[in-house]
C-alpha cells in the first residue's frame, strides 16, 4: 500500500510529534520517510537514539521539504514556526498544527498562506502528564478525537488527508469552528487543569501539619486531581493565556454553581446537594457508555 | 492462632462494611464469628448469596452480642444505630464507626456509653465510587489510613485492638483528635468531592451543543474529575452537612486561590500562572514517593 504521504514532518517530536512518529513508523501507512526537527539538540539527539525518524534536523527548509508537515509545538510558539516554514513549502503540500487553543491562529496563518498551500491544523484530545520525546507511544491516539478546524474554503481534499491520517493513527475525527473548539476546550480540559492547579496550591498554603497530611491522606480524592495538575507549566501557562476569554467565561459560571453548592451546605438544603449530585452521577455514566471514562 | 475478637459485628455491610467482612472471612485472624447486620431485607439477602458473615440479621439485640461493633452507616445514621446497639452491648466489648466526619459524634457517643464498654471510632481513608454489599473487596484497606479517633480517657487496650483490626485489615493506622480528623479530610476529600460534583453541574447546565461535546472529547482532564463525582449522593450530602464549618472554610480558601488563578490569567501574569502550577507539580511528586498516588 502507498503510504498517505510522501514524506511527513514533525516539528517539535514531544509527547504528541514523537507518539506521530512512533505510530507512523510502526505502521508504515502513513508517510514514507519521517523528518523530525526541533531546534534543541538534546530532543534531536533523544529522537535519533529512540530511533523514530529518518532525517533529524534543526533547519526550517529541510522541515518543508515533506508533503506534511505538522507543527507539535507549544500553542505559543505554533505562528512563528508557521512562519518559518512557510518559507520554504513548495505548492501541493499541507501544513497543520496540534495546537489545543485556536484563538486567532487559524485566521493569521491562512492571511499568510503562499498560493498552492492548505493550512489543516487539528488538535488530537489525548495526552498525559508527560512531555518530551521519551513520553510518547504509538496508541495515544487510539479511540480518541482529532477536531479538525479547517478555515473556510480550505480544499476538501487536503482536509481529507489530515482526517485519514488522524485516523491512521486510531483517532476520531470531528470538524468545528475555531470558537466552538476553543469554547468546549475550556471546559472539559482548561478548567479542569486550572481547579487542579489551584486545589493543589490550597493544599500547600495550609498549615504544616495539615500539609503533610494532606499528602499522607491523598486517597480519597485529592490524588485525582493531582494527576493532571503534574502536567507541564510552560505549556499549560500558554493554554490558559491563549483560550483566556473561553476559559474565564466557563469558570465564572463554575464559581457561580460552587457558591450555589456552598449556600446549599450551609443552609443545610438537602435536595439542592443532591439534585447537584445526582447531575455528576448521570454525566459519568453516559461517559461509561461513550468509552471516553 | 486466636482471633482478635470472639466476634465482630458489622452493621451496614456496604462498600467499608462488607470489605470488611471479606477480609475477616479471608484471614479468619480478626474475628470467629462475623455477624452482618442491616435494617434492608434486600442487603441482608445479598450478604447472604456473598456467603461474607456467619449471623445475618436485622434485630440490634442480636447485633450487640459481639465482643466488637462496628457501624459502616452513613454518617448521619451513625448516632441512632449507636443509641440502639448500646442498649444491648454487653460491658468489656468494644462499639467503633467508619464514619467520614467527626463534628459531635464522639463526645455525643461517649456521653451516652454504659460502664465497660469502650467507644474507638476509626475511619479507614479508602473507597471507591461504588457503593452497597457488592462494591466490597479484601483488599480495600491495603496501603490505606485508618485515622483513629478514640475519646480522650479511653482504654488504651480497646485502642490498641481497634489498630490490630486495622492493621489486620491492610492498613495503617494514626491517632488524630476530632478537630486535626475534620479539618484534613475537608481538605483531602470532601472539597475535591465537591468540586467534582459542581463540575458536573457546570458541564451539565451548558448549551446542548456543548453538553454532547464534553461527553464526547472528556479524554483530557474532565473525566478525572467524574470518577469520584459518580459516589453515593446520599452518603455525601450527609457528608457535606455534617462537616460544613471545616468545609466551607476550606473552600473559601479554594475560591480566593481561584480567584488570584483567574485574576493572573486576566492580567497576562505569566510568573503568577506557572508559579502556581509549579505548586501543584511539586505536591504529585511526594504523593508519588509517599505511595498515596
Amino acid at each position: 500500500m502507498t503510504p498517505l504521504f510522501k514524506s511527513l514532518c514533525v516539528v517539535g517530536p514531544g509527547l504528541i510529534g514523537s507518539s506521530v512518529l512512533r505510530r507512523a513508523k510502526e505502521t508504515g501507512t502513513i508517510a514514507g520517510t519521517l523528518i523530525a526537527a526541533d531546534t534543541s539538540p538534546p530532543v534531536l539527539e533523544r529522537v535519533r537514539e529512540l530511533d523514530i525518524a529518518d532525517v533529524i534536523t534543526s533547519d526550517p527548509a529541510v522541515a518543508a521539504q515533506a508533503d506534511c508537515v505538522m507543527i507539535c509545538v507549544p500553542v505559543g510558539a505554533v505562528e512563528e514556526v508557521a512562519r518559518q516554514v512557510l518559507l520554504y513549502m513548495k505548492p501541493g503540500s499541507i501544513l497543520t498544527d496540534v495546537a489545543s487553543v485556536r484563538g486567532q491562529l487559524g485566521p493569521t496563518i491562512h492571511a499568510i498562506l503562499p498560493e498552492g498551500i492548505s493550512y489543516i491544523p487539528g488538535h488530537p484530545m489525548a495526552g498525559t502528564e508527560h512531555s518530551g520525546p521519551d513520553a510518547g507511544f504509538s496508541t495515544l491516539f487510539e479511540d480518541r478525537w482529532a477536531l479538525l478546524v479547517p478555515p473556510e474554503g480550505s480544499d476538501p481534499e487536503a482536509i481529507a488527508k489530515i482526517e485519514a491520517l488522524w485516523n491512521l493513527c486510531g483517532a476520531r475525527t470531528k470538524t468545528l469552528s475555531d470558537e466552538q473548539h476553543d469554547q468546549i476546550c475550556a471546559m472539559v480540559s482548561h478548567l479542569p487543569h486550572l481547579l487542579a492547579f489551584t486545589i493543589c496550591d490550597t493544599a500547600d498554603n495550609l498549615s504544616d501539619e495539615i500539609r503533610a497530611a494532606v499528602l499522607d491522606y491523598a486517597a480519597s480524592g485529592f490524588r485525582d486531581f493531582t494527576r493532571i495538575a503534574a502536567s507541564d507549566p510552560v505549556m499549560w501557562r500558554d493554554i490558559f493565556l491563549a483560550n483566556r476569554e473561553a476559559l474565564l467565561g466557563t469558570l465564572d459560571r463554575f464559581m457561580a454553581d460552587t457558591q450555589s453548592m456552598a449556600d446549599a451546605i450551609r443552609n443545610g438544603d438537602e435536595a439542592a446537594i443532591t439534585g447537584r449530585i445526582e447531575r455528576g452521577r448521570a454525566i459519568r455514566r453516559t461517559l461509561i457508555e461513550n468509552r471516553q471514562a
